[in-house]
């Protein structure tokens, strides 16, 4: 029998569900398919250990998802057994609709958000297992009536964000991200089926928004990790024009499909042939276009091919009025030297913008369950905390050429 | 200035070389390849956490190298500054000549033996960085004077074997392979030249070698990564079928290269093309032929492609008498009702034998140096050693197809 | 409320217990005092980390026992929450009949096996807390009709031994002593009410069969461990001798009952006070008399008592014919040097055997359950095991005096 | 040869020292009392690991510091000999002076800052030792002409917090108080004498900083942590003033020196037999009086010792009008029920209040050196810096007494 299965996780140790369908899940292509696709896009040039998959966070999260449910229930709390097994199958599938490289490519693709594909491919895996998962898409759109089922799949202070951020961590070696999720969850109740964490988690808690800013800064907007990046999606971006130009290029039929139709949200969804080439695509369609492309005709395509294989980046500084003249004039210069046009520069020089909000109440609060049984919304407790963005922007330039 | 770079290891920290030359390596497209190579090729179905490469292991095993260099030379052995560039020259690049999923794959596309590759690696980086490796290649061939050199390269215990079992134990979640690196490196010396461990060590020599030999039926002999591994193995030696009979398979020019070519360690070595298509060979190109293979017109192809991509992977048992005429039947019923010929049912049932040393002699002792000053090989100490082979048969089978 | 309180443990994170039961009984004066009772006596003269008490072992034996009896459960056994409850009582109190310094002073105080002071204690706590013990007694003893819940508690693989081991090996930073708890917990059934491990813990129990063999040689039995507790041994023979002399010593009343009450099994436990100076004796007296002895009159006395706390230890070698003249010699020396008649000489210099079973058959097997479904002790199936005894003789000796 | 020997640290693995006086310094018995004397007095009894000694921390500074010293140096800043050694001593004693206790008793036994005893030790070991401190003591009062030496061992980011940070949050097993030593040891550099962290290491100063923070409230003033060490001081002051009184108590001869003697730091200091008995004093003579303290003629020392040694704490709230209020109330009326005058009614019920500077100006910044060459100070470079001080006041009251 595969049910009952035991999966050994580096972090958690033996991890196992109680649910059969969890299992059946998880054993659907669909689900297999995000073996296939990093959790962590190009960090891994940074960080050489952090070559971990969707699939791993997918089981880690349902992991710290049973977690959170038992203790609450512990508590005294009543949880149907549907319930459970809907929260369940909510968080196990919540990223399922992420296509190649995750967040980096996430528009450079399609102009869909993955939440969107997440819910077509529920829909489909419930179709093609036979099951009934209304309460699990309930619970993921925030719209069943116990609301504290979707604040553990999708707010400030989820399951999804506690395993990413301790795992991210754990394969980066980078101890500054390191939270409580222990802790956090120990502390987790639900009170008028909202969400609440305990007085006595108020350290844990501002311990995980701090890990997760410095998640941000050191790993997730390192800068030589978003040089990598950037240069993939000019990657992707010169391989559409080149598609569309009809100039061959090593693309997979899946592949091909992305770069020929207008990535708009309203069209592409839309187009009967997407889902059947999403759930085609993965890391390997790209990082084998970029392998084969590293002597294609194409001046600008091979070039950020052979690149990036190489591991040869884009030099990046922070913006700043001195910085960005320099940067201007290095960009002439090379533009000039190389013959390239207006467009053809921009894949080599660029501007970037990255914003992070450490708290951001738009998304709702954490909302602490004091000693003396009142509910306080985070901000409230914490003077220091930082609910405004924190904004930088990046400079891109190609080092020199003749190197 | 690139140099002087500090990697993120997750399990040793912030690791960092002193001479520059190790960092030209590293950066040398060659040496990066070894990031499209994993260590543990599919052991990642077994053990979701087990996706590290070739490279971060490259890098740990170079960093214990140091780690050991600086406490012999504590101890008050000489070593000159150019001995220690050349040991660990040779240890970054030790296992250079691996192809994709290294072991599992090393006789299968090139029956040569991977240090021979690696030595013509050596030399063409040598050439190519325009250095002399003199030094590094005899430490590396076990040539050099100082024997010792040669023994923590590539030993009984040697910071190879120290580094992969620690790390392949951290990443797949085992508890049973981690060692006490760090103790036997404090207890290592250097007595008439060789390497010898202070009697201090000499649980953690014992702890070593079970952890070594627990590793080996549990992670790297485990009967469902062995079972991916002989599918892997059918593939490619499907497509080397397909591909000398004119059959279109999705292989890139490389690997093509390798399907085409008599791989007899005689003929293949000596091809011109050989290196060329070498070090543009790696994971990548074997996932790719797997992945566009699963609606190939051959149904061994298509049939052997879509279960290892979906995770549907051959039944194994081990063999008894019992087991075998079970499996016999069931291949023969399989055989007839399939209608597949005698070469085909191969693809779907199949034998294999693994033989491990846990302490093998015809490789060196591991030689203890006792209180008294007096030197013993490790085998004359422990009355309970395991110096004979252990073996175990696998009886692979295709699980009912109609399924 | 102080129920369901959570503890902090640095191995295990936040662990909790579900029965209001457990904390009644880690509240009462007789279980604090484990908090003053060391888990590895010296061990912190060799392992400086290796601080900590017989409380955390108690929690953290218990936590474990809780996953034992969850996992068990999970798997279709009954276990009814009297017997859960029984049993988790029955381990939280499985050593509270130690006295100071444990192991080490197990028969310098009193002749008895701390199993049946333990028994003692059990019956005292129900009594004084109102509660009725009778089935967790059965369970300590082994005379519930149901074994395996006494196998949890004390066999050859029991949560005891499993808490302590990974204890022991985390606080003294003995990487070789790590278990695979988790595996091992998650590998146990119950057949025919007896504890068996799952076939596919095979590996699990060698490591931990080799891990506990090595911490035994490697720390409980390092031979500066044993030199320290020789000392310590010898200090409570010359405190007894004194004591029985009318000398005066710095001892608590409570120590003073044990130094001058014939120490016999029969004697003792029946003596009416026996108890009540029990629960007053801690690691603090015995620390304290050596502390206060450092000027003692008595040469003996202030000798050892000033060198323990200074930690100036006898020096120690394993016997050989070789090594057991010179010590002879350096014996005799000595005595004539000092001038210390017959009994005195004893106290500096000495020999102690020590002995080991890596498995002892008597003490009952480990049964594995094959996957077949067919249940075969562990021996039967680890053709290389150790079942005989390995001994080690220790010779101490005092160190030149004059320095 | 005892010299070279190795430490085995569960938190650093196996450390090691290369100058022959730390290991002479280490064991002398002025350094071995360190043994007996906790570093984080109370906290066990809320963290039950944390019983880790004064020992442990200065073994691990002392590594942190040679850690940090090869790092400078192979950065290119020259370090003589005789300046590593002397600042490895000036690190291995600053903490020598500390009393029994730590911080906790700090000023209830003596009136006198613990570097001042330092000193005074360090010139007494110098003396027995027959060597020259001369360097190391001006390191150790930042009077040497490099300041970079005196501000790795006491700076507001030395290698004294970066130890104790780490090992306290291991030790407790709270994550929050990790810090990443490493990183930061790995980005020090040195510029115009002036120890400075690299702008790389900008996010692991945050986290330190944070780490600090977190540490302090929830570890080092745990309500439950302070309301045991509250106890500790009035048990100590209460011995104090039956000691004057004549009433006898179970206090050994140092004790008594200190419970005795004038503690302002004029006279105690300058006693002829301060150091004598200071040298004595550890946490024994305290633990042992309270225990022996339990059934003591006088209420209050009886009682406050009973109910310390069992861990029945007084209860804390955190000041409010509101609890301050309730708080005199329950005061008054235990006054009135026991009979209590106004000096005994302190000793139940208590307030204290808690002051913190998460980032302290006035003791000196954290330099930071830009890529661009220039050094920064750490407050110009964080806007969202907590540079003022944070407070919390405690009211401690006893639970009702006929419980």
């Amino acid at each position: 029998m595969n049910k009952k299965k035991i999966f050994n996780d580096p972090i958690y140790g033996l991890i196992r569900f109680n649910h059969d369908i969890l299992y059946e899940i998880i054993d659907h292509p669909y689900f297999q398919r995000l073996r296939r696709i990093s959790q962590q896009a190009l960090s891994h040039y940074v960080y050489p250990g952090a070559l971990h998959t969707r699939f791993q966070h997918a089981l880690g999260a349902l992991h710290l998802m049973t977690r959170a449910l038992d203790t609450i229930k512990s508590k005294g709390v009543e949880i149907s057994d549907d319930e459970y097994e809907a929260g369940c199958v909510a968080i196990l599938l919540h990223d399922i609709g992420h296509g190649p490289f995750s967040h980096a490519l996430e528009h450079a693709l399609a102009n869909v958000h993955h939440e969107n594909i997440s819910l077509l491919l529920i829909q489909k895996i419930a179709e093609e297992l036979n099951k009934d998962f209304t309460l699990a898409i309930q619970i993921f759109k925030g719209e069943y009536h116990r609301p504290f089922l979707h604040q553990l799949v999708s707010g400030q202070i989820d399951v999804d964000r506690m395993d990413y951020l301790t795992r991210d961590s754990f394969y980066s070696g980078v101890a500054e991200g390191i939270i409580g999720y222990d802790r956090i969850i120990t502390m987790m109740n639900v009170v008028n089926e909202q969400l609440v964490i305990e007085e006595k988690g108020i350290y844990s808690v501002e311990k995980f928004l701090m890990a997760r800013r410095l998640m941000y800064w050191q790993v997730y907007l390192h800068k030589t990790v978003i040089s990598a990046e950037v240069m993939l999606i000019s990657i992707l971006k010169r391989a559409r024009y080149l598609a569309q130009q009809g100039t061959k290029i090593a693309s997979s039929e899946e592949l091909t499909f992305f770069l020929t139709t207008p990535k708009d949200n309203q069209t592409i969804i839309r187009h009967p042939d997407f889902l059947k080439n999403f759930v085609l695509l993965d890391d390997m369609d790209i990082l084998w276009m970029i392998k084969k492309s590293v002597n294609h005709e194409d001046f600008v395509m091979q070039y950020l091919c052979k690149n990036l294989l190489d591991r040869k980046l884009l030099k990046v500084t922070l913006y700043s009025e001195e910085s960005f003249e320099t940067y201007l004039k290095a960009k002439k210069a090379f533009q000039v030297k190389l013959g390239l046009n207006d467009d053809e520069i921009e894949y080599f020089f660029s501007e970037k913008k990255e914003v992070i909000f450490p708290y951001d109440t738009r998304a709702g609060e954490i909302n602490m369950l004091m000693k003396s049984g009142r509910i306080q919304p985070y901000s409230a407790l914490n003077p220091n905390l930082l609910t405004s963005a924190e904004e930088r922007t990046f400079l891109f330039y190609q080092r020199d050429i003749s190197k």
